[in-house]
């Protein structure tokens, strides 16, 4: 078994050692008393001790590695950020009330579309502070002086990190006594953040910390308290609170395959380490753009570079494809840009090894070596 | 490693080797021509050829197995059957008009809550067609004479199975041209229907035909094209089946073992032997009731009887609590009662294998000669 440098942008790579001991246990689960189950955690009840203890680890895990205060609660959802696209503003956008978003992307966008809809259906309003698209695309992050705030609104709506075009918030906006919402669910865990400073913060597993089929949502109890009740139970922050998650059967074995990737990345030395590898990484490959900048050309404004995922062309589709082909001969996978934007993305999570980076950083240096004439 | 016998109401049991095969790739997937693609299914990007075909195969066993026919779309979702509680009203319950709710147990009491906050929503009403509740227990489906349908209705609603009373319907009412939707997460698969007679169906996965985390919707392509516009995409069914349920990232783990699990469902010969294990497994445990009916209690009415749960009480709780206890020694699992009802509880699902069913038959007689004085 070869394993390759994965770097899809999501579903992404996970921690080696998270599979070993998901996959040694598969079919017959063991408790941490290491004694066997005789079942798989997929085919164990929800509703007893060996799943709920999974269930609860992760939430602790996620606090712990995030410093998630008290007056914050943790949620596991389903429908991944896009279905968060609609919840958030059925819970928390109330009737006569207004809330801003700020498009940085393709994601943000969708949040925003979704949210238009929901403010009809309840008789609320949604505002867009600015947007940097431009030509069809979006090379930047807003400056301060762009984002002007409505002081009413019910929360701020950003995108913290923009998987397709490649550009994240190095910080986040003042945003006064108005709730700050974002979408992190292509950075979260990458780096320190004080959530005290956020109403509300989502994202799907399938990038960062987990695989696909659940939703991580913090969001402030207060906010929880005072979301709306007139919407389907299903939906509702209150509920789902109210019953740690376990209002219904909950993606059990996604929940399971987060906690065993949090366990792995806690391992590391913390939120900390987890920034300070981020950073490393994507400096290896921003690096390489910034020697040869002719060849690998960063269309993102240094200043909005993602440290996730690192998006460039080079001068011909011909060589974008030649470098796609050559790269996956050398087992590095998942590198072709979004449908939508083309080119070349790597995408650094969590769990992609400084090694995989590093063979990647080496093959960028060749490859230009060789084609750049 | 020993395996267990188990009864768990769901999650539920899985056929053993569906787990073995998703076991053995779990760090290293492989693709149809064995090939290992160096990642797990669980790192595999949702829109390349090697998750796509198993999403796609998934989708053509469900049609096999149940005969779908060209007029229905089968979709994937998430959220369970709780989210297609509010999205099946949202979707298909237009401004003006009135669905019919049938109420068996509490599943549909619940489908028949979410459905009255989403009327109010949308300026439409639902109506109680008949609940057989009676003392917070349902021991029963409605008679043909109860069934008075609207025939102006959007549509009529059905929970096929219920769980936790352990009722089913043993025909499907004639609801004219009102299309009749079905709530059938405890028993699809386990017996044929005509899905033709069907506007919708729908079912968590996590009983007969895989793990929890996904949804099965099967849906006549006339009411996904005549659906709401003006609810979010994500909750569309129309979005869904234009995008083959890869709008946004599916839970690919969930997909892929429920495929597993449909190969080996397929593998038993079709649905008619399906339908004929169900009725074999079922009758083995009703046979224990009906030859001690003072000792081993039903409650349910002997033609409302489910082939997926049979339910029992035993004289005392006392009794019940030591039949438990010594079905645990005996690996027989899963048989406690939903906490709402209590007694016992044997789950019947399709990968419970017979040899499951004969050790608590077994079990039951040689119980009940030391126990019943």
């Amino acid at each position: 078994m070869s394993r390759v440098h994965n770097f899809n942008a999501g579903p992404a790579a996970l921690p080696l050692p998270a599979l070993e001991r998901v996959q040694a246990q598969l079919v017959d689960f063991r408790t941490e008393d290491g004694q066997g189950t005789g079942m798989s955690i997929l085919e164990h009840s929800h509703r007893e001790p060996p799943y709920e203890k999974v269930h609860r680890e992760a939430m602790r895990l996620l606090r712990e590695l995030l410093s998630v205060p008290d007056t914050h609660d943790i949620l596991f959802m389903q429908g991944g950020a896009r279905a968060q696209f609609a919840f958030v503003p059925m819970n928390l956008l109330h009737a006569g009330k207004s809330a801003d978003y700020v498009v940085t992307g393709t994601w943000a966008k969708g949040a925003l579309e979704e949210a238009t809809i929901v403010a009809t259906m309840q008789g609320a309003r949604v505002r867009q502070v600015v947007s940097t698209e431009k030509d069809g695309r979006f090379a930047r992050i807003p400056t301060k002086d762009e984002l002007s705030f409505d002081p009413n609104a019910g929360y701020v709506h950003i995108t913290s990190n923009n998987t397709l075009f490649g550009s994240q918030w190095s910080s986040y906006p003042d945003t006064g006594s108005v709730p700050l919402f974002a979408d992190m669910t292509s950075d979260l865990c990458s780096r320190k953040i004080d959530v005290s400073k956020f109403g509300l913060i989502y994202a799907g597993a399938q990038k960062n910390i987990g695989p696909a089929g659940v939703t991580v949502v913090i969001v402030s109890k207060d906010l929880v308290a005072n979301g709306r009740k007139d919407i389907p139970q299903i939906f509702q922050y209150r509920v789902m609170s109210k019953n740690e998650s376990l209002f219904n059967t909950p993606p059990t074995f996604s929940i399971h395959v987060m906690k065993e990737t949090l366990v792995e990345l806690s391992k590391k030395g913390g939120i900390e380490a987890l920034e300070a590898e981020a950073s490393k990484k994507s400096s290896m490959i921003y690096d390489r753009l910034d020697a040869r900048p002719d060849f690998y050309r960063g269309p993102v404004e240094k200043a909005s570079r993602s440290k996730m995922n690192v998006v460039f062309r080079l001068p011909t589709e011909e060589l974008e494809k030649k470098f796609l082909k050559e790269a996956e001969q050398k087992q590095l996978v998942g590198l072709k840009g979004h449908r939508s934007v083309g080119g070349v993305r790597a995408s650094l999570y969590t769990a992609v090894p400084v090694a995989s980076v590093e063979a990647l950083a080496s093959f960028m240096d060749t490859f230009a070596t060789a084609n750049d004439h």
